[in-house]
């Protein structure tokens, strides 16, 4: 399925952002400045949480520019049941659940973990490598790609069954089900895993042992003190110098 | 105590290298090319095992080489009942004890760990710091003044007891002595710890635990695949993005 594209504008460092849908579901691409002129470029695939990418917005561009500014063309798509997207009925119920657990006090269980992230990352892998399809026919966009972001179960499905992605940098900010270990032992690829010391939604050892589970010889886990939405510039920086690596 | 310089050379990028006593201590001095005709720079002091200067000289100056070419001096000192310096009983018992353990598969004590490192830590600590009063006489050496590498406990009492030191990159790849997670509470400087994930010399969790001590409001983690000595180039380049935005 090709990408329609609905609006393009440009923004001050030149950068081309444009919104796309694909079938139904709606997203952003970024290019670097004068891309008309220049080769193909490497792609990376912004990954965010579950917010809808309206609110997303001023996150998600920030990256997309620092990755032009490396000559990287970015892009990304809204999660399913997120957004203006049609709610899921099941993933709704697991966030209510979730809600009164947190309520109480109560100790978040695995099933309750299970049921919030496994729909979501089902339904999601399966519209981000039919995205790649589509971003890849495009003139603009060569490769290599890389995966950037949360959710980290759909960045570890991604990175464990999808040949094309090269390099992954994940954010280990949310809940890891116990599948995602398991998949996690088939990952082999250049890993820059991000977490957030003091994080107030995450289980720091679970995200440790989530690091440890990766086969790739290449990981680096890059820790910062702060909460979850406190990742220093710095982290940014050496995110982009990973990418640079990878994807040069 | 004045540095008496008993050598001088130019190496091929134009970095100084003068090697100097400080009463009986030999030491390294680095300072970046034309020096001459520029204003007093920022100085980092390079931390190191307990092999000796002469086995130690290429990994130092490798770091010595990209501390220049940021715009940093940066020196060394012998360490303790090491390289050329007359041996220290107590540390040469603790030393072969160690290597008894070792050698029956026994674990590694507390008691063990502390006569290691203790007096070690104790002596070494007032050298660097009467080096670090002569290497601001100098009239090329300004600051701000940073921390670089082993032995950890070093690292931690410099950081933690001397106000001129302003950043610190510490290498988790030594035993950690009880008594260091105490003063690692009292450290608030900005800080980046680097561990090797595989390291055969160092317990993973007594790392992650010392990281955590740490009061420091900035402080990161930087893990990377690996033992002891194969620390990645590109932990290199970070701990030197670390001390470019604090010693700048």
């Amino acid at each position: 399925m090709p990408l329609h594209f609905t609006s393009e504008r440009h923004l001050d460092d030149g950068v081309v952002e444009r919104e796309f849908t694909l079938g139904e579901i709606p997203g952003i691409l970024w290019t670097p400045a004068s891309m008309s002129t220049s080769a193909p470029v490497p792609l990376i695939l912004l990954g965010h949480p579950t917010l809808g990418l309206h609110k997303m917005y001023p996150r998600l561009v920030a990256r997309a520019r620092h990755a032009a500014a490396d000559g990287f063309a970015s892009a990304t798509i809204e999660l399913p049941g997120c957004g203006d997207r049609p709610r899921i009925p099941a993933l709704e119920q697991a966030r209510a659940d979730l809600r009164l657990v947190l309520e109480a006090g109560e100790p978040v269980t695995d099933e309750i973990i299970d049921a919030l992230t496994l729909p979501l990352v089902d339904k999601a892998v399966p519209e981000w490598r039919e995205a790649l399809d589509a971003f890849l026919e495009l003139p603009e966009i060569g490769g290599p790609v890389g995966y950037s972001g949360g959710v980290i179960s759909i960045g570890v499905r991604l990175a464990a069954t999808d040949p094309r992605i090269v390099a992954a940098g994940l954010f280990a900010g949310s809940f890891v089900p116990r599948a995602t270990y398991e998949e996690a032992r088939r990952v082999t690829i250049p890993l820059h895993v991000l977490l957030q010391w003091d994080d107030e939604r995450n289980d720091r050892q679970a995200a440790l042992n989530l690091f440890d589970a990766f086969a790739s010889k290449e990981k680096c886990l890059n820790a910062n003190m702060g909460g979850h939405t406190g990742v220093p510039p710095h982290a940014g920086d050496a995110a982009s110098n990973f990418f640079t690596r990878h994807l040069k």
